[in-house]
């Protein structure tokens, strides 16, 4: 694709030279990232963030990103002093803040609506998550961080074999991910989730339909023995009718020191979209320490990654 | 007037040759208003963009002018974590952030109070909008538009004609629009509203008395035919005692493009404070894409016109 | 103490010489606290406002101390908004967010929070105030105000005699101001209390055993005569079980005009943390342009404080 003013919707867009792009572009990034080295390339330029919905993590990594390459950041969170208040349509919305800043990262609840407010505006603009829907950016730094924690290059992604365990059915980190592996070769998918909770139907026969295997337990042992990674996520609780329907499943998978050197090489990656939650305790804290441990790296790999979009969308390289 | 360090708190300040002198510099800052042109201009210094009342659009649009110079902006909207819960008086709080700011916009809801703000502090200080008072950077944007929408110079304003609608009685987008345009010769003013909601007997005569032209009416159709100009309004639901009041008046002019083409020629600029509300359909969606309708270009020359007072103010000019 | 890198949770681990060596670094950086000179020594350097208790007025001082030094900064105040409510651990807030940052300003309403938040970061930290505990740039800038004002040097500080008035028990800058002090020779505190709200005993035995004067009272006009200082403060009506049972203490002691001429000599500083609450009246009105009263001399030596301290943690000096 060309990136240059794009939207940066959905992972479908992307074809594996994209990716690739992407990542040689993150990892040129890294020492901005790290403020090893400074860059104004982005002098003058204003970042609208636009949260629909919470999400202090992400918002505060695309900040990041922006501020790193020399930008300015404007949030909009707080949605009870926006106008959609005093009737506005999102559409009004979007035209009038695109006087305002340079791109977007919008984050919304509904499903499609961040597609709506991208056709209003002729800014390029990035998903940054919309309901059970995409999340793209996620997924980038979700495959930045197997590629560069076990040192594979691209082409050595063939073959890699992934457990992805926990709230298959509503969260979007395993679909977009899934998807994204999916354009490499030979993927070995291993999906653990209660009955209720199974990765959708759609997405299980697209992997299938590419020459992927997947295998499907609720065994969680078995499952992650002699995985390359272990992809643990939260239950997203918000997403289900009541709480106490949540509550039936919290805590039904938790990976802790013990499970993990039974049935893991010390290889074995641990990775979790975060937040992790305590009350579930999905990854025991006497992981902590871990090196296996990556979700904190993973959690910073989002900096560059999103540095990489920015400087694709705008046009705009350091250096 | 003096620009430098000053206040501007009411469009009562202004003589002809001020604006003349907001407009010329607002010109000379479009470039950097679209980072055509990038300057470091306000480096270091720190806009202090207090809003006590919600207005997500305004607050944006200041934010972006201070940030397109070059400098950095502190925000101020949650008042529920600030002082004034603790006790603190308005004075108080002005000669506080007087230290940590170099300008500041303010916005309040109840109407002398953002003058009161401004005594306390030597900091110059812009008024972003204070209850049913003034709001004159608004006032600005709007004259800014007319002139450069329909192509006329500044002296080519005498004669305009333009028809102002809806809540007419607490708009003070309007109030201070019309005080603006009454500096200029011969304006014929069509006020169209409920009679509940006229335009306030002071601006009225005020305006008669300039030798103005003012028609009231509650005929939309017949009061929009043959204007230059029409400027629609939002009805003020939140200064209505109660809502039920409100939805008394909810959608009784909507223009629409089977209207405008009945009425109008094509120059007819079609204008609008924003937000525009959907329930109420002040001007319809079919409308969107017509090159008459003005009402997002209106919302960006808010930037230049910010700029240029900003730059003004702080006496701090780029290029 | 090594100040590069380190962090700033209590005064307890300052010895004088630290003191000594921020004073003279805030002296050096009061041209760019007021603009008169730029730098651009922590450009692309991003600071972490981080409150999980409001206080507007201290968050905006941290942050534009560090906007003044060339810095940008990010502000995580709607807790409602973060992942604690998705059950995540302070642990894994603190390990996440320092990834987008290279420093964090954290307060926090719960005694040794802040404290955690630092051991799990390899960020430099600045408390920035933790339930009754500490608040230490608070006690800094309060000493760094008595020098200026007073046009002490530092040694001089020997002998002081400072009255301190009001809710001594749960006013957590009379703490620190006064382990602040006891570093000095010959302290002459006075404290003026209601006898339940008087200051710990833990306190007034460190400052006995330091060989320091202490009188307490609660005589409000004999206890602030002949004082080089007195130190109101504002009853902390949320540390209290109820509003009820604050409401008996306020407005216990109102220091104005009369009071003060009747009891002090023009030297006398007149000093407050703020905020000053209206209701209780701690320090009239009638006192506001009295060249005595400090109180907004003191807010704004924060500023300088705080960007000694960022320059001195992140080893990056202007000029």
């Amino acid at each position: 694709m060309a990136f240059k003013h794009a939207n940066i919707l959905s992972i479908d867009h992307f074809e594996k030279t994209d990716i690739a792009e992407i990542f040689a572009m993150a990892a040129a990034m890294e020492p901005y990232a790290q403020r090893k080295k400074i860059t104004r390339v982005l002098e003058g330029a204003i970042l609208g963030n636009i949260f629909f919905e919470p999400s202090t993590r992400t918002r505060m990594s695309f900040a990041t990103a922006f501020q790193r390459l020399g930008g300015a950041v404007y949030e909009v969170t707080d949605l009870s002093s926006t106008s959609l208040v005093k009737g506005e349509s999102l559409y009004d919305t979007s035209r009038v803040m695109e006087s305002y800043v340079d791109l977007f990262v919008v984050r919304h609840p509904t499903q499609g609506a961040v597609q709506d407010f991208a056709k209003a505006t002729s800014r390029p603009l990035i998903n940054g998550g919309d309901g059970t829907g995409e999340h793209p950016t996620q997924a980038l730094l979700d495959l930045y961080t197997i590629m560069k924690e076990q040192g594979r290059s691209f082409e050595q992604l063939d073959g890699l074999s992934i457990a992805m365990v926990g709230d298959l059915k509503h969260g979007r980190t395993v679909h977009s991910l899934t998807k994204l592996l999916s354009l490499f070769k030979n993927i070995n998918f291993t999906w653990i989730a209660p009955e209720p909770l199974k990765m959708p139907a759609s997405i299980l026969e697209a992997a299938r339909q590419q020459g992927h295997h997947v295998h499907q337990t609720n065994d969680f042992k078995t499952g992650i023995t002699n995985v390359d990674v272990i992809y643990m996520t939260r239950l997203q609780e918000e997403r289900f009718s009541s709480s106490a329907e949540a509550q039936i499943y919290r805590g039904h998978y938790s990976l802790n020191r013990k499970i993990y050197e039974q049935c893991c090489t010390p290889g074995t990656l641990i990775m979790h979209p975060l937040p992790r939650d305590q009350r579930a305790n999905e990854i025991d804290v006497d992981l902590n320490d871990y090196p296996a441990l990556a979700i904190f790296r993973q959690a910073a790999n989002g900096v560059p990654i999103r540095m990489a979009l920015f400087a694709m969308l705008l046009d705009a390289y350091p250096g």
